[in-house]
């Protein structure tokens, strides 16, 4: 590992800002995580984009990412979701590792087309399910894979935020089929299904079949301009459904959820025990253990719980984008030594099945299995 | 209202206790009531028929209920749900008001025929939907009715248990599609349910369509003499659902959700506000108001709340059984005063054609309309 | 146990309904408790009284508690703290058993005379803190005389109530030190400073130096007929505390805190555990135990839980007024049995030497010893 | 604005990682706060040093103080206590800007010579009281000089910790009187006692007078080599106190409250409204506004919050390092702009005189002036 990762980077608004920094926090809390070279910031507005790169610590841009793929050792593609499929293909083919915003993409088609690129390919290829980083999620894994929850009998996820309630707030891309795929949905659902997939997907296997719904509370939206545009996404899904071993999920997430800004929770029942995670607390781990009467709440910020042995004392919380550290950590460690990388686009892949199926379920009004064929 | 209302109670377990308590304790606190005495208690086993008799404040005991239901005013069918359909029929055409315990019935069919007896008679037919008394669910219907939440788009509602999660927990009548109807979904759902119709069926209208889904994860149970017998209803529902005004509904309850005892909890998200009830907790209301940025936490006991000036000085708390007393405080009282009662027969029967859609849904694993025609 | 005992009950509103009401349930929910005859009730106002004592079940009425207290095997003098001393005794010296509201007197004078009327009869004393009676209290006294903590290191009661909040409200008895013998301190410092006594009292020994701190924040109130009275009692207490094992007390309470309606809390933390309770909570207790990495939320509603069988199944709450069935199924159980009954008069008055020291110390503005020789 | 300051720090562990850390990240985060060149880094062992050093971007290292004070334009002095004044002191007669972690010096004395050096300088004088820049802090603050909560009856803080629960935790630094000045006191109480000023402040006035309590629960710890060094300061304090305007202040903080790391809670009360704050839950605030009828949980996360449009979107929450970030920003900030910061050696000062005579008051067992004269 003597050499330095050269990263192009396409986006420089929200998600462009966390990985930036995740990067430039890695020397000073992760010492062996690969040397970066954040080399190349990528966007279309070019005054915004040197302003970005300046602050985020990147020595060029470019405009068209065409340039850059092949110029870099990682491509991270943080672009709204129809820009996920060709750029991370292009970057694959050229020989970068690839790291892509979630969902993978905004269709089953194109979510596959990238998979197989990835599977041809050698490289790393990664997908941005942060929340499998958080210290709680982590050791929650450690329980259940302990068989700490005993049989798992139930899955509960939901995912609320309610930037829309407003039916004045504005249109954007995220309002969009053409160019996001979903609503909440593939935004919102899609970090639900990951994450209850990292943590049951070994005790309870793999959903097997579903019933899924979509809703769209406000047809059209204000564009700023005077002009509204046509809402062609859903503002908010719910699934039920049914896991390998048995198990019961259900699942829901929403843009209209008043009260809620980034409310994701996540509930498991087993015969022995029970767990509940919420990300405005994400220090915090609510275990009902079988030794235990109650669920006790517990702060996962001692030097023995994951990754907090890299940061402060017991007591002392993390934050939302401390997960980007330790996704960016472990993503360039697999890529210096050439080891797996999880949520893979394979990973991805495996949600992406999940949000077709909610669509199918949908359009058919009836339960579908997860598996096409 | 000068007359005492004569009173026979069938069953006297569990909830022959909780109201033949709720009885006792109106004079005291709800002085306006009618009188009440309690007459005739109906069951099977006459040692502890006699026995409960003497405790619950009963002149007589009888083991037939055909022969109570015509000497007695009030007739209260607390049995087994298989038990509800005859005798309360019976009871209505011998002209006794009758109060009968929830579900329904265990079938769609029979729990029409006690709605049209109840329709038939002049009298007075209640549901012992109790968790509708709870103070902070009456102060909850109030806001809602009031339009703080504005338009609603989300109504979630849970319930949850735990005490089949040991997979040796004996067989009881609850676990007998033939004498219960279904498990959770109407032990429990059928609470949610209604609880959900009386908070937001004025604002959001009915369910009009829906998904439903059951599942049993233990097949078989003990029955304590050595022997199993085979559970043949549901341990577990979910379901998915469209209100008339187009929110979303979603449901949920089980009997394995290790760490839950009775852990009701009703969710709802309006365009303007939003609401949260436990029942674990159920002296407190969370409400997002408009003017507030979070959830504020009302403990619902001040003089000015729902029932509470009958009871104690703010912040000194009541219990589960206190809904029974404000139940049974109403249900008198219409009969003494010839008014409606709700939660009525009707009300039951709209509960029930829910119930009943889930299953239908569940067996053909597809959207139904609740309406059958 | 064969004779039923007959009440005399001085005080016919807020804690006369808790009593009536807890003699009224004993028979159907503690059977084995003795039969009592609700025979005299007591007041001043006599159209009030009257109504009262029908509501209550008294079948006489009476204006001087003189012709009482020979009249009746049990004397509850609920009345205001300065009737407390001289009809307890006159009780107590007829021969009747004695339970008498908190705190036991408005001085120490008074309740050293109290508490030797009570030593020198053979009586049953008790007085009336009935948050020992609480299911979730007396489960952590279990955990805390099993060991389960460990070396107790620090107490902390606090209780928060807000109705003088608002210097407009107005002027009662319980303003008055003539009348009530202090405020705050006396009123609900004296719960919480039987409730420490109570669960760390084997534990850690008594309270022995302290350091006590009173304070009125509005001077006078109105009266409701445009006069306005002087305050003369604390609206508030604090105090510091040395135990005998060494361990740190710290209690407080206030009408004054905003928002806070009946909010009593006592933290204990010993080297092994940790236990939270809070009134307004009542079904539940926070534990950290040394097995577990945080606090645990017990619901404490499981039939094996104190007093619980008597009541409903796990998960269905009960209320602050349980409290006072409990506490009286102790007291006359006590009187039948011939056996000890706590809070005796001698547990009061060991509270009423912390209030007298609290008061003490805060005239000398220095630590007092709580033993005054 | 247009020179790098450079910096020096004296310590490289805990409190150099922490503020490294802040340095590191002002240029992505807050693009305007004055460049800074972290200059040299000052420890005692060599080899730790350097590593340190590269890590946290140190170009130099050095083992004596001396050698630094006058070579950088900013002097941090991240030492244990008793390496507080003489540093420090020497850094402002050399003229550097200085920041010193808190509390200022191990006693009143030395901290009055600080207080004295920083006003014969001209130059900037901090103390880390960083809690003062949790956002919800400086929200509840806002709130409360808005007159939100009216007149404050109460203020409430403590803070929890139990690393030294167990009496074989190994002795340190901090369990000396001679090289810390006092022990929960002045570690964690000084934090308390300077977030209650800053809040309550301008609205309260000053402590005036008070009633302090030390307590050493265990007398000696282990060193790690077989041998024992006695505790010479304090596990535990108590305080109660009153403040200008008449409110009661009540302060406590431990190392032996089992459950709780990083406990740090503060509780106002005034008139019209209530603020709760839990360190270990920075990003939320519980607050009870003259409108609302209980406390409402307010996720400060919204880019109309204190500093938070510097991060990310609502709900994505902060972590305990932000609060150095906001600290450096302010701090340095106020260097380039020549303006003044707080808290200032002056604002320490003023802690350090509670602190003092909260150890009076100990030592006399009686209430003391803050004021010495």
């Amino acid at each position: 590992m003597t050499e330095e990762l050269t990263v192009g980077v396409l986006g420089y608004r929200f998600m462009g800002k966390a990985h930036s920094n995740a990067l430039a926090r890695l020397p000073m809390f992760f010492p062996d995580a690969p040397d970066v070279d954040r080399h190349t910031l990528v966007g279309r507005d070019e005054a915004a984009l040197a302003e970005a790169a300046d602050r985020f610590g990147f020595s060029q841009v470019e405009t068209d990412w065409r340039d850059v793929v092949d110029e870099v050792d990682v491509f991270y593609n943080l672009g709204p979701n129809h820009l996920h499929a060709e750029p991370s293909i292009a970057a694959l083919e050229a020989g970068a590792h690839v790291f892509c915003e979630k969902p993978l993409a905004p269709t089953l088609a194109e979510a596959e087309e990238m998979y197989e690129a990835a599977q041809s390919s050698n490289r790393v290829a990664g997908c941005a399910f942060n929340y499998r980083f958080v210290p709680a999620i982590r050791y929650a894994k450690g329980l259940i894979d302990d068989g700490e929850l005993g049989q798992i009998h139930h899955v509960r996820g939901r995912y609320l935020q309610d930037w829309l309630a407003d039916p004045d707030a504005e249109w954007s891309w995220r309002n969009s089929k053409e160019l996001a795929g979903s609503g909440a949905l593939g935004d919102l659902g899609a970090h639900t299904l990951d994450l209850a997939r990292f943590l049951v997907g070994d005790a309870a296997g793999d959903l097997t079949r579903l019933s899924g719904h979509l809703r769209t509370f406000v047809d059209e939206r204000p564009t700023g301009d005077g002009e509204t545009k046509p809402v062609t996404v859903d503002d908010a899904y719910t699934a039920q459904a049914e896991y390998e071993n048995g198990a019961v999920g259900t699942f829901e997430a929403s843009r209209f959820a008043t009260g809620h800004k980034n409310d994701h929770t996540i509930e498991i029942h087993g015969s022995e025990g029970s767990l509940e995670f919420s990300l405005e607390r994400l220090n915090e781990l609510e275990y009902k253990s079988s030794e235990s009467r109650g669920y006790e709440t517990i702060l996962v910020t001692d030097g023995s719980d994951p990754y907090i042995d890299h940061w402060w004392p017991p007591g002392h919380v993390i934050g939302w984008e401390h997960t980007f550290v330790h996704e960016n950590y472990e993503f360039l460690s697999a890529i210096a030594e050439g080891e797996e990388f999880h949520p893979s686009f394979a990973d991805a892949y495996e949600v992406q099945r999940v949000l077709d199926a909610i669509e199918r379920s949908d359009e058919r009004g009836e339960w579908v299995e997860v598996d096409r064929d």
